[in-house]
């Protein structure tokens, strides 16, 4: 008897992935196997894709975190999670005897591991994970536009950090995926949005979802947000963009106390205006992914938001052809989201 | 008649000071008159000094802030300060109508006035302030103490703004004057305390007031302080070294969710790990000056810390020596505070 197979796409290195056949495996005890309907492509994945991440994630991936899917066998007793059963997956496993993991900090543990770059991800037709990793999904909710929930909780997760509270003003810096995600989780949360975005065409979209978006490049970001705010500056800053720009940005439209979010990720170490720091006691907070909560928030927000997941959602490929929906991404400047079709019609 | 005179020190620019008679005028209404008895030379004193602070200050001004002194009469009916009351000013007025003061941060008001840099201050044998800058202090504290009571203030605000909790690491990065007293308040709030120096006479001085002093230029202070915390890091940092090895330590040896105090005023932007910010949600916090109840913590953590003050204490010159003074603190390597005996003998 040929065991059952599944296809699955495994980066290779130097731009390129495969999609290859594997043998079906059932989920050991404690996991969940998981039938993948959809899986984003984000920015970690593209750094994959550049070959930035090759140490850590060697030739023999299949990466893939942004995913939804319906449980198709559950090796774990205790999770009362039936065949059928729509759910997305928190791509986070801790190890639970660090200090951070002591200090109740689980998401951001010493010794993390991210499903879909430190193990094998959703880019393949059934998932096996961790039973304790799954939220379920209400049935309504559309599997392509569950694929936005893993970046919604990003999103979530910076504006809960923020602890922005309702009529505060919010400059969000960086009007991508993310950016357009903290924006939406900023205005839900009651906040006055501003998305500062150079790239025209992802201006034009943060307006189609109804944000009042400005171009640096054109105005001067810091009068226009004194202008919006009687001289008072933002009580609520993300930086988005990873840039230096936005770093230089960030400091002068804070508010005095202003609360500001490092939402990108700077690989090089930017240089940070920190007399600002001073003169107004701004305050930094670092954020990464997201703890159960923030899942729980995102859910609710995107079977909300329909209207959003439509307009972020601007391609849907099938597995078969990742390959060039990472290329198309690496040259698309319109691209906004993109989703892999992977094992459900 | 001739009026009544008394001396005043005036800054002259080109690191020049000069003791000139000035008329003595009565306390406006709302103010009140302190005779001055001890007036510290600091930090920003020195920058002023220095000229670097020329175009705020003129070359007409009488500076110091960080005094002691004795109420001599009051022209605010309500303050109920009577003449001999030993008192301390807090040298900041507000302007009472911007976004800050409107927000409830009168400290960082947007047209804060800070008494001996944007006014006349401390270094005049009389005194007027505005009533509500007075701090009353308890008759047993000692004036020559109480001068320190300015410093020990923005220790105490930033202590109190890294919400340090009892039993809790903590690493002050330089040990000048501020630095200590940041370490002394951050001890009384119950946190464990290393301080991080180069210069061996302030490590002799720290060790001298009980702290664990480490030299970096001799260790790895990230290894050192993983030693003493389980790997953890520590949960608050003070960066009071103003220096890019000062910004460089502070990510590397903070906690999951550590709390890095800026204490330091950086007048150039060095480059900072926001990479550590991202993977280990560190906070950066800004603290300037203080808030009046960080007076009231001074004045107590004052009033019990006489052993402290008598270390910290390393000269006292009358008003006439001013000039040679600032010029001791510009070479003697070996100085803490020097005050100056302004008023009373």
């Amino acid at each position: 008897m040929i065991p059952a197979t599944i296809s699955a796409a495994y980066y290779r290195g130097g731009k390129s992935f495969e999609v290859q056949k594997k043998p079906l495996l059932p989920p050991k005890i404690g996991e969940v196997a998981v039938k993948i309907a959809y899986c984003g492509i984000c920015g970690t994945d593209m750094h994959v894709f550049h070959g930035n991440m090759d140490k850590r994630v060697g030739f023999n991936r299949i990466i893939g975190h942004e995913m939804s899917g319906v449980v198709t066998a559950n090796g774990d007793e205790n999770s009362g999670l039936a065949p059928g059963k729509k759910v997305v997956v928190r791509p986070l496993v801790h190890c639970g005897s660090c200090p951070a993991c002591d200090a109740g900090y689980e998401h951001i543990c010493h010794n993390l591991k991210f499903l879909g770059l430190d193990t094998d991800g959703a880019l393949q037709e059934i998932w096996n994970v961790p039973a304790y990793t799954l939220h379920e999904l209400p049935d309504s909710l559309r599997l392509d536009h569950a694929a936005l929930i893993e970046p919604v909780a990003v999103a979530c997760h910076d504006v809960r950090l923020s602890q922005l509270r309702d009529g505060e003003h919010a400059v969000v810096i960086g009007g991508g995926p993310i950016g357009l995600l903290v924006a939406i989780a900023a205005r839900e949360a009651g906040g006055n949005v501003v998305v500062s975005e150079v790239n025209p065409h992802r201006l034009e979209v943060a307006r189609s979802l109804g944000f009042d978006a400005v171009n640096p490049a054109e105005c001067d970001l810091a009068s226009e947000i004194n202008d919006r705010t009687d001289g008072s500056g933002a009580e609520v800053v993300f930086e988005v963009s990873g840039t230096q720009s936005g770093v230089d940005a960030m400091t002068s439209v804070a508010a005095a106390r202003g609360r500001i979010v490092m939402v990108a990720i700077h690989a090089k170490k930017p240089q940070i205006d920190l007399f600002q720091f001073f003169w107004r006691e701004l305050r930094l907070i670092g954020a990464r992914v997201y703890e159960p909560e923030d899942y729980a928030m995102a859910i609710e927000l995107t079977a909300n938001g329909s209207d959003a997941a439509e307009r972020l959602i601007t391609d849907i490929v099938p597995l078969a052809d990742v390959q060039s929906a990472f290329e198309a991404l690496d040259s698309e400047p319109t691209a906004m989201k993109c989703l892999v079709k992977v094992g459900i019609e």
